[in-house]
């Protein structure tokens, strides 16, 4: 007897050579790539439609990217332990499947998420490091660590977040709790790594929060006046939108603390 | 009234997409793009030659190599301080000078180091990371971390290291001086970092060096033996040689402690 059943891949990925995570028109996107694997590996003519956790923008990477898809149980004919080696050899060098398990028919990558942490990497230094070129922002001015670290601080709560989010977002709701906003700093490589933990996020809003930090850090705005910029939900008051190849989607959590999920 | 001065760069670059460090035919290296940009800045019509510390291989990265030349005293029309910038505008993304100064007239920057350090990255989990792909080996067994600690303190010392020198060597001596090999784990990332220091290195000495603590982590070779394997001069006893892209030339110093440079 047949029937449809449900699979949930873990996905990394540099994100350099893509148009982003989402299937689009005249653009080569990961998600098509996982897509024409899937569709391989089951021997099937249609292609395998997967729902992605995050929709990751053009040239962001991802350590946890989440998706699932239907499949019809009698393809499935290996054990779903060896399903990612199987899929990593049709898949591109810079696409690698790292998990599957089967997941219940209502389970929903994006709406089950309980928390998602991106991380932003910042490389604060008068030249820049060709080994990052595509892995973090270069910022050669000064950056005031105490300023940022106190942004950061300030950026933690509940809150109504549309002055981070950037124009032409679909959302319902720009309400989203941030759990966690940390830096660490690694002198020795000049290279400052922002951790933002939260139950969801708005289009951009990790890259206008990382622009935001680096703002604080060289002068451009007060740390302190974080709170009455969330508050004015102008977007024009918060700092720039970082670029794309310093964010990494680097956790997507299933079973995270008692916390609320907003979308 | 004219006259030659000697200029020492400061040079960091990605490695991928050369054929390593020295100028070859058919090949484009990373040595040729910087002598194009010196006579591009000095507008000088024969090539800049210029002398790197360390010939690095295809594939090797470099976050502090060094490299001189002579020029002109009067087409020095720029204070040094800014020749970097004016040189980065001129050089491709994946090579960058950080530091320009001049040096005496008999200054060598192979002859001269006192001390250079290779890192060499080690990706230890049972998939790639796509991220990691130019810049390290992805290793999938697992790896036993005090085999290879044992190993690599007995690879400290002063050693006739012809079993860690791949053949085709125009070395007039094989004995080197290794001060310190160092590991470090990174669990979160399952990265293990080889910091391999000494005051020189056979050619593709370290990248043996990292084979073999890989053959030891794994159980291909004794730790124990180590002092054996190398006494023996036999290249056949050692580990493989690691792959290029995990091996970063990460500090070159002319200062360094009271040691006697051997070659």
């Amino acid at each position: 007897m047949s029937g449809l059943c449900k699979i949930l891949l873990t996905i990394s990925y540099d994100g350099t050579a893509y148009h982003g995570w989402q299937n689009q028109n005249n653009a080569v996107s990961v998600q098509e790539k996982v897509e024409e694997a899937l569709s391989g590996v089951f021997a099937v003519k249609s292609l395998v439609k997967i729902t992605g956790a995050s929709r990751t923008d053009t040239g962001v990477h991802a350590l946890d990217q989440k998706a699932s898809f239907f499949i019809e149980k009698n393809l499935v004919k290996i054990p779903l332990i060896n399903l990612p080696l199987v899929l990593n050899s049709k898949l591109p060098p810079d696409i690698k499947v790292t998990d599957a398990r089967f997941v219940g028919e209502s389970f929903h990558p994006r709406y089950n998420a309980k928390e998602k942490t991106y991380r932003y990497q910042i490389l604060n230094s008068k030249y820049p490091n060709p080994m990052l070129n595509n892995y973090a922002w270069h910022v050669h001015y000064k950056l005031n660590m105490s300023e940022m670290k106190k942004a950061a601080r300030l950026m933690v709560g509940t809150f109504n977040f549309s002055a981070f989010c950037a124009s032409g977002s679909s959302a319902k709701t720009f309400v989203r709790s941030v759990y966690e906003v940390k830096i660490n700093e690694e002198p020795e490589s000049s290279l400052l790594t922002v951790f933002v933990r939260g139950n969801g996020f708005l289009y951009n809003m990790v890259r206008i929060m990382a622009g935001t930090l680096m703002y604080t850090g060289c002068g451009k705005i007060d740390a302190e006046k974080i709170p009455e910029i969330i508050k004015s939900g102008d977007r024009t008051l918060a700092g720039i939108t970082a670029p794309p190849q310093g964010l990494t989607l680097y956790k997507v959590s299933y079973t995270a603390p008692n916390q609320s999920v907003i979308y």
